[in-house]
C-alpha cells in the first residue's frame, strides 16, 4: 500500500477501506507516513467527506494508535458525557453529582488545557485540598464506592489523533465533519465509556455556529458511536450567550453549587436536568426520560445531589465546608458592575467575546505555560431577552486589579440592549438518538 | 500574513492576491512554509482551482523564485518548443536544424531527465563527439552564427517549482491544471525564450488522456504566456500511439536524419510542419502559417535543413557524417522482428507500454543514476489503421542481448489487430492561440 494512492483514491471521491484507513492512522502515528502526505489527505477528506463507515474505521485506527482505558473493574455502566465547548460551561461540574447520587457511575478523566477558563481539574483544585493525583485502582475504587471521582488524564491515549490534530491546526483542515467526529469520539472511546452523551454547542460561542452545521456534526458522532458498540445520544444546546451567569473558575463552583441546591441559572438547570436525563436512562437506572428527570429533581430537592458532591469533595482531599460556605472559595480583590447605558432588552451577548473577556481577566491559559487566577472572572446579571434599565447592572466583573478598562471596554461593545423586546434564545434545539 | 490563513482562504474557493502568492511561493522556496502547509494548499488548489491572475502569478512567482536565463545578446525572436511529453517524439530534433534553416535562433536549454528514452541531450549525444558543455558566452555565440545551439540545463531555475513538483508528485496534487501549467510556464519563461509554442499531447500515451483536459492544459498555458508578455500558442497533437516509427535514442536520431531530408514517417513530418510554422510566424519570419509551410517545404526540399543540422552538430563537436552514413550511430547487436499473429488492420499501439517497452531494452532511465543504452529501442513499420498480414514484421527491436522474451511479450499485449477496417487516429486535433 502505498499513502499517494491513497490520497488520491480520497481525492477522487472513493471510499477507503478498513485496512486502507488502519494503515494511514498507523503509518502516520509511528512517522512513516510524514506530515505532508496527512495534510494533503486530510483537506482531501474536507473536500470529498467520509462515509458513515470511514469515519467508524478512522475513529477506531485512532483509539486503537495508543492506550485505551479499562473501567470494566467498575460496576454498572459507566457514562461519560463530552461537551463541544462554550463558554461559562458549568454542567460538568453540576452533573457528576447529580447523575452520581442516582447511582449512575461517573469515571471522569479530565484535562487543563486552554481556553477562556480553565478545565474541569482546574475549576476544582480552587476547592482547598482537592487533588486529582489518584492511582487508577484509587480511581476504580472511588467510583465504586461513592459513583464519581476524577482523575487527570494519564497514559497514551490517542497519539494518532493529537498529531493528526495539530497537524490539521496549520493547515486549514479543521472544520471537517468526518475529521471533528473522530477526533472526539476516539477520545471518549478511548477512556472507557460505555455510553455518551453528548453535548454539541451551536450559536456564535460555539465550535459549530449554524443549527445546520451542529445536527451535522452530533448525528455524525451519534452514528459512530453506536457502530461501534457504545450506546451514544446528542443533545445540541444554544451557545449564542454564555451558559448560566458564571464564567471563571471558583465563579462556576459556586454556580454549581447553586444549581444542586436548586438555585442555579435557568438554563444551567434545565440543560443540566435534560443531559442528566439522557446519562441516566443510558446507564439504565430509569426507564424513561421522565422518569429520569424526576428522580434528578428529587435528588435536587431532597439535598442528595449536594450531599453526593461534599462526599465526592472529602474522597479526594477537598474541603467541603466550601459547599455550606461559598466565601471560602478564593475571591478576587475587586468586584467591579458593568451598569447598562441605556433603558431596554438585551439582545446580544456575544459568548466568545465574554469567555475573552475572563480570560484578559487571568481565568484561563492562552498557552500551555499560563497560570489561571482561580479567583477571577465574570458574573452575568441579565441574559439575552431580560429587561434592563439604564444605570443597573448588567454584569459584575470580579478582578485580581483595579483597572479594567479593556475588559469593560470588550464587555460593552459585546452586549447590546435593544428598544424591542427580544425573546430568550431556545435552549435545547434538538436531541438526537440513532 | 499567514498561510494558514492563504489555505483557507484557497479552501473557501477564493481568489489569492499577488502578494499572498509571492508570500506562499518565496516562503515555500526559503523553508519558512513547510512542506505540510504546501501540500494542503497544493490539495485545495486542485479542488478550488485558481483564476488566470492566480495562475500567472503563481508562474512569475515560480520564475522569481530562482535564476533567468538573459537571452537578450541574441538577435531576433527566441522561439521556444516544448512539448508536454510522449513515446517516440523526435520532434525537438527535427524543428530545431528546420526553423533555424529559415532564420529562426534557436537557444534550446535542454536536461537528459527520466522516461522511455533519454532526453534531447542524450539523443545527440549517441553522435560521436558531440557535446553540450558549453559556455553561456560559447552559446549566445553559437546561436547568433548558427541560430541553433544546446546547451544543458545550469543555474538555479525555478527551485520553488522543483520543490513543489517533488511535494506534488507524493501527495496526489500533480493532477492540477493550473499546477501543470504554471510549472511548465515557468521553466520556459525563466529560460529565457520571448515567444513559446506548445506540443500538448492528447491520449492514451499522453500525460492528459482526454482531449477536453489537454485543450483545458492548452488554453491556460497560453493565457499565463500571453499575460506575462510571452506569445505563447498550442498544438494539440496525438499521442495516442508513438510518434513516428523510433522509440530510442539513436535510432531517433536516424529517424530525424530521415525527417529533414523529406522521408521521414508521415505523422513526424507533419507534426513538425505544423508546430515550425507557427515557430516561424512567432519569430516573424513568415507573415502566414501558409507561407511559413512553404518556406520549411523549401528548406527540406532544397537541402538546407540538413545542411543545418550538419553544421549544428560540427559546431558543437559533432561527427557529421553520421547525417550521410548514419550506420555510424551506435548500432543495437540484435536486431529481432516481431511477426504479426494474424490478418487484419492495427487498431491499437498503447503508447505508453511501447515506451515502457523501450525502457526495459535500455533505453530509458528508471532512476537519475541509470545508464543508457544509446543504440537500443523499437522502430515500428505499422501505425493504426495499416493493413498487416500474419507473419508480417509489426515492429524490430534493436536490443543488446538475444533474449528479449518479456518484450515481446509486452508488445503483443499492446498491440491490437482487428479484422475490421481501422482508420488512422487524427494528429493534429486543434491549434489554440489567445
Amino acid at each position: 500500500m502505498r499513502m499517494v494512492d491513497l490520497i488520491e483514491k480520497k481525492r477522487d471521491g472513493k471510499a477507503l477501506t478498513t485496512e486502507e484507513i488502519q494503515f494511514v492512522i498507523d503509518g502516520y502515528t509511528k512517522g512513516a507516513i510524514p506530515d505532508y502526505q496527512m495534510s494533503a489527505f486530510a483537506m482531501a477528506v474536507f473536500f470529498q467527506d467520509m462515509n458513515e463507515q470511514e469515519r467508524a474505521d478512522l475513529t477506531m485506527a485512532m483509539v486503537q494508535s495508543g492506550d485505551t482505558i479499562d473501567l470494566s473493574a467498575i460496576e454498572g455502566i459507566k457514562v461519560d458525557k463530552h461537551s463541544t465547548g462554550g463558554v461559562g460551561d458549568t454542567t460538568t461540574l453540576v452533573l457528576g453529582p447529580l447523575v452520581a447520587s442516582l447511582g449512575v457511575p461517573v469515571a471522569k478523566m479530565s484535562g487543563r488545557g486552554l481556553g477562556h477558563t480553565g478545565g474541569t481539574i482546574d475549576k476544582l483544585e480552587s476547592i482547598s485540598g482537592f487533588h486529582v493525583e489518584i492511582s487508577n485502582d484509587e480511581f476504580i475504587q472511588l467510583v465504586n464506592e461513592h459513583k464519581l471521582a476524577v482523575i487527570g488524564q494519564s497514559g497514551n491515549l490517542t497519539p494518532a489523533d493529537k498529531k493528526l490534530y495539530a497537524l490539521r491546526d496549520v493547515t486549514g483542515t479543521v472544520n471537517s465533519i468526518p475529521l471533528i467526529a473522530s477526533s472526539i469520539m476516539s477520545k471518549k472511546i478511548a477512556a472507557g465509556a460505555d455510553a455518551i452523551c453528548l453535548d454539541v454547542k451551536t450559536g456564535a460561542g460555539a465550535f459549530m455556529k449554524t443549527i445546520e452545521g451542529s445536527r451535522e456534526l452530533a448525528q455524525a458522532m451519534v452514528n459512530i458511536g453506536n457502530s461501534v458498540g457504545r450506546k451514544t445520544m446528542a443533545v445540541i444546546s444554544d451557545m449564542s450567550q454564555p451558559l448560566g451567569f458564571a464564567v471563571g473558575n471558583a465563579l462556576e463552583v459556586r454556580e454549581a453549587i447553586d444549581t444542586l441546591r436548586g438555585v442555579g441559572p435557568e438554563d444551567l438547570t434545565e440543560l443540566c436536568l435534560t443531559l442528566g436525563s439522557h446519562m441516566v436512562v443510558l446507564a439504565e437506572k430509569a426507564s424513561s426520560l421522565e422518569e429520569a428527570r424526576q428522580l434528578l429533581l428529587e435528588s435536587i430537592k431532597t439535598g442528595k445531589a449536594i450531599e453526593k458532591f461534599k462526599t465526592f469533595l472529602r474522597a479526594q482531599g477537598g474541603d467541603d465546608s466550601i459547599v455550606d460556605d461559598p466565601s471560602k472559595l478564593p475571591q478576587a480583590p475587586f468586584t467591579i458592575e458593568l451598569p447598562a447605558k441605556e433603558d431596554g432588552y438585551v439582545s446580544e451577548i456575544v459568548a466568545d467575546e465574554i469567555g475573552i473577556a475572563a480570560m484578559l481577566l487571568g481565568a484561563g491559559r492562552a498557552t500551555k505555560e499560563s497560570t489561571i487566577d482561580l479567583s477571577v472572572g465574570i458574573v452575568l446579571h441579565k441574559k439575552i431577552g431580560d429587561k434592563v434599565k439604564k444605570g443597573e447592572s448588567l454584569l459584575t466583573i470580579h478582578a485580581n486589579q483595579e483597572n479594567v478598562v479593556e475588559v469593560k471596554q470588550k464587555l460593552y461593545s459585546n452586549i447590546k440592549i435593544s428598544k424591542e423586546k427580544i425573546e430568550a434564545p431556545i435552549l435545547i434545539h434538538e436531541e438526537i438518538t440513532l
